[in-house]
């Protein structure tokens, strides 16, 4: 990988950023695809959001940025536009930058989740789905689920009224998904499990669910991506459930990004 | 080269950018030294330098940038400290990002050109030297010269007055330096001709001297790093001259970079 004036940058904006492997992603994708584009990680607090924002604008070489926690909802005031899909979710993970400086949001979280749970051999279409959590993540997440043709989709979330809010959302837009939100994390009755909690990212963290519950015959799927191997992942993993890596999702989320950019392999 | 939230971040913050090539330079050094640093060029235009700034004092994992054309004086009123050095040549490359998001300015200029030309085989002890160029890196380049112990030094600039106001700045701080501005760009009877006026990086571009007055025996630097070859170089290197490419400059200033950054080889 050769960094000069002539490559194109990206950014992931993040806070904290430590736990950020989103960068190395994109770069071996690109240079696996031949294209002289670099991303490099950025710490941004919530409180220079809209300045950092503000000055990636003017900067003529950026060509877009991913955007994480906390800043996927917090972004979208300062964007010039949405795609759809990332209006319906109410969360931006990409940012494409133009010639210009405008900046469009896009959500590739759910589209990346459902396409890189198909690499590990999960399919979501007719199945029985428990999701934990609906910040940022889960409702692209639950939005690409139900679109992805899963049976039934039940949501926890710490706060209900959240879990409520997302369940009525996915619900309207795929009716013919049976979307509830549910006030425990009981697996029980699953065919996949979903953690779009954060619960599992540090060390001393409460389980996002019960592991009793849950049972050989469940896939389990999560999306933290450091530490590679969660304390849900692991468990499941032991009792013999399929599983999917946190990191299946960014691998997913490739050739959105290059679609959204407009970049082509050579 | 594994980028990930763990590493730390520099810039090179230029307009034009496409001739950057020290990001490269950085990114070899210090993966060669094992460090964990990333370097990307932000082409930044002028109008927009200080918001750049402004949102680089608050990204955290940020630990400094260079600064290139045309930002090596602009940037120095949006800084918070300079070193003696950069305050002496009025003209900052390089910044520390401290972790309170302080920003200290320093200019490596000089001190990688000189190191960059022993490498070349050219000292300045006792040489009688003709500079062309008074701007950012020549004000540096000057100052590092006469630190080195050249003789005299000739400088001509362009616009006389800069030249002028450089020879007395020089001359006053280094008082065995007899330095003078000179009002066109004759070599005759210099040992070491030096070029830091940007011709030779544009195709097209007028010559900074006239060719026909170099003499085998005179040693020719250059500071500019693309193209590699400028027409000065050639020239001097098809004559017999010792030639001191452009990147030498840069290479120079990597121990510079790491001391000012307070990292160090493991």
């Amino acid at each position: 990988m050769q960094v000069t004036g002539k490559s194109k940058i990206m950014f992931i904006l993040a806070d904290p950023v430590a736990h950020v492997l989103g960068t190395d992603m994109l770069n071996r994708y690109f240079e696996n695809a031949g294209q002289d584009i670099v991303a490099s990680p950025l710490h941004v607090p919530p409180e220079h959001l809209a300045a950092t924002v503000q000055a990636i604008r003017a900067i003529r070489n950026v060509i877009g940025f991913g955007v994480t926690i906390p800043h996927k909802i917090a972004i979208m005031p300062h964007l010039d536009s949405l795609t759809p899909r990332a209006a319906h979710i109410g969360a931006v993970n990409f940012v494409r930058r133009d010639d210009s400086g405008l900046l469009t949001g896009d959500n590739l979280d759910g589209f990346g989740f459902v396409q890189g749970s198909a690499t590990a051999g999960v399919h979501f279409e007719g199945a029985a789905v428990v999701q934990l959590g609906a910040g940022g993540a889960g409702r692209a997440v639950a939005f690409a689920i139900a679109q992805a043709g899963a049976r039934s989709l039940k949501l926890h979330n710490r706060s209900y009224a959240s879990a409520q809010a997302l369940a009525e959302a996915v619900g309207q837009a795929y009716p013919n998904c049976a979307v509830v939100a549910v006030a425990h994390s009981d697996p029980t009755g699953a065919e996949i499990v979903v953690n779009t909690t954060s619960l599992g990212m540090h060390q001393g963290d409460e389980t996002p669910l019960d592991f009793s519950l849950l049972r050989p015959e469940m896939s389990v799927a999560e999306i933290i991506m450091s530490p590679a191997r969660t304390p849900l992942l692991a468990h499941a993993q032991a009792l013999g459930c399929r599983i999917v890596p946190g990191k299946n999702m960014l691998l997913g989320q490739m050739q959105g990004v290059q679609a959204l950019l407009g970049v082509t392999a050579r």
